[in-house]
Formats: C-alpha cells, structure tokens, sequence
C-alpha cells in the first residue's frame, strides 16, 4: 500500500460492487473505496458515524424517512444508529471511512459482508 | 449546516487560503475543506494523523526527505509526529479529515492558527 493514493487507479483494481478496498488509516480510522451497483441492505451501525463521499455517478441513501441523493463531489455522514441503504441504478464510485473493525454490514450481516482488506 | 454537503459550494463560500470550513463530523473527527495558495508553515501534530485529498489544483506536502505531489482524487495521510508543509504554487482545494480540536498550525501556532468554525 503507497502512501500516495490515488483512488481511480485503486477503484479499477476493484472486481466488483460492494467490495470495498482499504486505501489508506487515520489513526484508528480506514479509508476505503467501493463501487456500488444495484441496491446494498438496510443496516445500521450502533457504534459509529458512516461516512460516504461520491467520487463518480450517482449514489442514494435510503433511510426510514427520505432519500439522500449524492452525485460527485458530495457527501452525507449517516448518523451512529440509523438505519440506510445505499443503491445506485448507474452506479457510483464512493470514499468510505469508518473507524477500523467497522463491519459493511453493520448490525445486519449476511451474505454481503466482506472482510477488511488493503487495495 | 445541511446534512448533505456539496463540496464546491462550500469552497465558494471561504474567503480565501488557509482558512479551513468544517463541512460535516464523522463522530469526534472534523471534516473541513481549504483553499491552499502559497506556502503554509511547517509543523507536526504529536497526537494525531492528518489526511488530505485533493479536490482541485495541485498541492506539494513538503516533508523533511521529499516532497509529495498530489493532483484531485489523490490523498495523503501525514503520520502524527512527522513534520510538514503543504503549499501550493497554482492553488488547490482540498478536504481534511482531523480529530475534533486539532490545531490547523499543530506544535508551530502562530499568526495562520485559525479556530474551529463550521462553513
């Protein structure tokens, strides 16, 4: 792992969406980037903020009450607790961080959760 | 603050380098954005990484051994302890992740040191 990133060239070592890749730590945070296609599940993460910037298409966080929708360039920090889906019909390019150990799936589990891994 | 933040526009609305707005929290880190112009000073945070992303421009993190190079979509994370400088000769405008309450100037203080506001 450099440690000069640079995320399009870690995105494209990605095989698929929901496979998110550790790019780099802040202290005992990790930075990752994921593809996403079609829709994820509804989770929550009782312990912790979630944090999605979008860095290409499009992406929508479901959550109980409304729909956030990101394109480039934004992001939308779910709050510790609350319940989202993320999806995308397109597809999007996203920069996750969450503090280490932070499952994808949060209380949820299933057959979409995924090991932490460096890319 | 809204809850979705787009970055460019919360870029347009600082007055200009070196003057930090924080745009979102992912629990006790703050996430700013910040025009860089110019050089910046040297210093170090004992306590704490420093991570940038580069959303636009060109930025140089000069450390004591080299200098890193970013461009947009590239980030760094300066490990805690480790003296730097980020400067910019074209300008740049980048994202910064940091625990809550870290000084923009670390150990060096002095007439750049900027206090926590949110934008």
């Amino acid at each position: 792992m450099d440690d000069r990133v640079n995320l399009a060239e870690k995105l494209a070592l990605l095989e698929g969406p929901y496979e998110p890749g550790i790019v780099a730590y802040i202290n005992d945070y990790k930075v990752a980037v994921v593809k996403v296609a079609g829709e994820f599940i509804w989770h929550s993460h009782a312990d912790t903020d979630d944090f999605f910037l979008v860095l290409g298409g499009r992406l929508t966080i479901e959550l109980r009450d409304r729909d956030v929708e990101l394109g480039p360039g934004e992001l939308f920090v779910v709050p510790r607790g609350v319940e989202h889906c993320p999806k995308s019909a397109e597809g999007a390019e996203v920069l996750l961080i969450e503090p280490r150990g932070t499952l994808n799936t949060g209380d949820a589990g299933g057959e979409m959760t995924r090991g932490e891994r460096e890319v």
